[in-house]
């Protein structure tokens, strides 16, 4: 009983009660949300570049580890770009929800460069790799450069 | 010429010259790394809470979906606790250094479980993701009460 009083407690202090259409509970955790995601995305990409740049010494599996991570990340930062998110203090710029087609082409021009540099680091070729990287690493500049504040 | 010259912009831009045995370029990015991937989980893991506590109308999918980001990201924190990364100011508590075995065994049973609630979400069983939601989130407090200050 003890036990299941521990458990409930657990349970109702990690849930707030909001509707399932909102998918966040404010939109300061959307910013949040969407800025993790990036980070650990951008951490596990910046290790693989570093390889492709020769500034870090270059290991086969931890950069096809390290770019799964990666592709599986990029994936989710969108959820966090939602109705009402703009509104919170952050580097995103009003012109993506102004534009939102145009950030969403963007976002999945990165997902689509992510995903294929995933299957450069599992052939473990560095030329493909560096390909990849270049291509992943200008969806990124492209975005920043329309959708971030510096 | 330009494009490239922007490309290797952006990868200068987002890489860091550390050696391979660093996973991250400083003890700070490891802090904010584990904290984003733990954020990222949590916000999953409390929505699917959340419907099995009935404070969030439950839907299917929406739960299987979020389990799944949930188990992945459940296993990426722990890169974050490395040497060093006990440094800068945070909720973790010098425990986890000096009882890294034991923080360990957390983080696996917490894992364990997170991955037996993406199955049952799958399965769309309520009542056994109400069951899988108290078994994993009393994994959650355990390691809280004993390696997070308040």
């Amino acid at each position: 009983m003890k036990k299941l009083q521990a458990c409930l407690f657990a349970i109702s202090a990690l849930t707030l009660a909001v509707p399932a259409s909102a998918q966040f509970a404010k939109a300061e955790d959307a910013v949040k949300y969407r800025q993790s995601a990036l980070f650990v995305m951008q951490q596990n990409f910046s290790r693989v570049a570093g390889m492709a740049a020769g500034k870090i010494p270059f290991d086969a599996k931890v950069a096809a580890d390290s770019a799964a991570v990666a592709e599986f990340t990029s994936k989710l930062p969108w959820a966090g770009f939602g109705p009402g998110s703009d509104k919170p203090e952050s580097k995103a710029k009003p012109e993506i929800w102004a534009n939102k087609a145009k950030f969403d082409d963007y976002a999945t021009k990165m997902q689509t460069e992510m995903a294929k540099l995933a299957v450069a680091t599992k052939s473990g070729n560095l030329d493909s790799i560096k390909l990849a990287v270049n291509a992943t690493g200008g969806t990124c500049k492209s975005c920043h450069d329309d959708f971030r504040a510096k």
